[in-house]
């Protein structure tokens, strides 16, 4: 089959999307539920269209563009998401899209004929940005959230799920989001690294075998406030010092596994009164621990915790933490990863087996169907910036493999 | 002379200023130069109208409400300020603004004609909420400040100090601001104490003799993002990581010194791009630090600093640091001071000397005037917090001697 990806169309719409932004370019801001995230999402729509595909939204705003085949078929699935966390980058995630959907392209003029469905899925809601929770949208269609999640998930500013789906005119029962059994006989997520070793090894694309297990908690701490001058050291109960330790804390832990898979992080300290002369009274930290054997993560996680305890102890500080996500790891399909590893080879591109660190929806896909992800590099590893960059020919190699990998999964 | 508190009006127009707030009761937050700032302005200047006092204000937002004398005698000032810090108290600042328009009004009742003026003036932005500088009004009447102060104070959407005082109305030149020499004979400030001192010795009234010399400080920590799955721990520039270790290192210092007097704060750390999977690339914090003796204080400045910079070298991460204010403590003057005291006296109300850890307006006023404070008890020493609270028998007690001293200077 002569599988020719056309480069410079998938490039100028990696581009177009960018440029659906709440921040100036090259940054990226489009959090779930925006009005920019609403844009984005129709223009992709317009495109699946425009290739043919039936296009249908679910009711938290999962998008499916499907390439009709035999009558029956479970489906091959294909995808990724377009939200991003604020002055992000424009390849994290929108080149498992945009890529999916020039793979399925470059297929049609191939003249290759489906014998499954193919379909695309541009998953709702993937960075935890607005709700603390990431995989939204997957987690719903594995079935790991129910119904409650509408109400249950609020922003920092207390606003529901359920009120901003309404908002972004998506109505209808939550739980009905869940896919059937068997929906997908498989599913492939192309992504960019968002890590160093690709490149690193000069190596085009990355096999992954297992996702890493996530898990990521919330705490709220909270001493006593005052004037800066007034209140004399001994006197303090500084809900910013308690948050320091905790923060070196989660560093170190992470470090003292001595396995470099692990990783620990506090993305978000937020302050209380938050003013120069005020001593912090209230701090919130989100802190963010994976690694892919989920014994030591969690060995990580109930270090933290046990610190947060012993340092609130000490200083008179009350800890209140709330677990947002702890997710076991994912095994990849030996027979998908097999499928992908021989599209490369039929494409003459050499590939390696690798785990992700960070997690994607195939996460929660690997749950309800065999699937496995392609990974291409990015420079310097990169991501989560707005320098985050993916060559051309590199995307292109990954719109390539993944087109040979469906053609072979739907024949 | 036979004087009197009215303590049910004055703290009656205490609970009716605390109204005029951006936060729900007890807090009151009231931004300088915010329009609820301006609604309270307009309800102080009201009632000083009411009581027959000639108002003006000055380009930046001073108000001065003067009760006249004879003629060209040098004026008794006193006052306070009314704007608020974030989630602040009641009693901050307002105590000796309506606690001194009361006791002006407690002498007009009496028939007290005075010799030089006697003048009240609302201090426009104590607090350094808007533009880090705290005391901006009463700089700019000491003249420590000068004109480019206009341009160059910008709060942290960028906008300047001239464009808030000409959205609330105040147009002029900044440095014409700056008062006369000799244009106070005398100064007194009434104010709650901000401190748990009177409150545990059980002594109704505190005659300030010093205040402490205040510091505060920006640092601007920039390392690298990145992904929170994707980034390996060795390789991470985690500016809040960085953060922390400073923030720790200010406790430490303040406590280093062994003084009581000494305390350090950071009560402002500003995360970006603040999501949970995402590392920090850069931390903003503000930290204050003072002591009654400067060369102390100076001391864990430049403490903090080393720190800092050898914390930004070990982690690859830039430090910026931009000096705030640096001010020397202020002495206050000893004719003044007995003249609290003889007032104290007078009313059969014990007092004691004390420092103020604190800094206020007249930590300025006392470069142009002579200048002393007197302090009442809050409870538990409790400031810039909703639950500060001053009981209405310790108002009332100092208006009470402040008015018997304004009496005896202004004769």
């Amino acid at each position: 089959m002569k599988l020719e990806i056309d480069r410079e169309r998938l490039i100028t719409e990696l581009d177009t999307l960018a440029s659906f932004s709440d921040a100036p370019a090259p940054a990226v801001t489009r959090l779930a539920y925006s009005e920019t995230d609403r844009q984005a999402r129709e223009y992709v729509k317009s495109l699946c269209g425009l290739a043919g595909l039936a296009v249908r939204w679910d009711a938290v705003g999962n998008l499916f563009a499907r390439w009709h085949g035999a009558e029956g078929e479970a489906a091959v699935g294909t995808g990724s998401h377009i939200d991003a966390i604020p002055n992000a980058g424009r390849y994290d995630g929108t080149v498992g899209v945009l890529g999916a959907l020039e793979a399925i392209r470059a297929l049609q003029r191939a003249g290759f004929r489906p014998r499954r469905p193919i379909e695309l899925v541009v998953f709702a809601a993937e960075e935890p940005t607005r709700f603390g929770i990431g995989c939204f949208g997957s987690r719903l269609l594995a079935g790991t959230l129910d119904g409650s999640a509408g109400d249950a998930l609020r922003d920092s500013e207390n606003r529901t799920l359920n009120q901003w789906r309404a908002a972004a005119g998506f109505m209808g029962d939550v739980a009905g989001v869940r896919l059937p059994a068997g929906y997908y006989a498989a599913f492939v997520e192309l992504h960019i690294e968002q890590g160093p070793l690709l490149e690193r090894a000069a190596i085009p694309l990355g096999i992954v075998t297992a996702i890493a297990a996530p898990a990521s908690l919330r705490m709220w701490l909270e001493g006593d406030g005052g004037h800066a001058g007034g209140v004399l050291m001994p006197e303090r109960r500084d809900a910013l010092c308690a948050a320091a330790e905790i923060v070196l804390a989660v560093e170190a832990a992470a470090k003292a596994t001595g396995a470099a898979d692990t990783v620990g992080t506090v993305g978000v300290c937020d302050v209380f009164p938050s003013a120069i002369n005020s001593i912090p009274s209230r701090v919130k930290i989100e802190i963010d621990i994976r690694d892919i054997d989920e014994a030591r993560r969690n060995g990580v996680l109930e270090c933290v915790e046990n610190v947060a305890h012993d340092v609130a102890a000490r200083r008179g500080i009350s800890v209140k933490t709330e677990i947002i996500n702890v997710d076991a790891p994912a095994q990849c399909d030996p027979a998908v990863v097999t499928v992908l590893e021989r599209a490369a080879a039929a494409r003459g591109l050499p590939c390696r087996r690798m785990v992700s660190r960070a997690y994607h929806d195939s996460l929660f896909m690997a749950r309800v169907a065999p699937t496995a992800m392609l990974f291409i590099p990015c420079r310097g590893g990169v991501s989560h910036r707005p320098d985050e960059y993916a060559a051309p020919e590199a995307i292109a190699a990954g719109a390539l493999v993944l087109a040979e990998a469906l053609a072979e999964l739907a024949s």
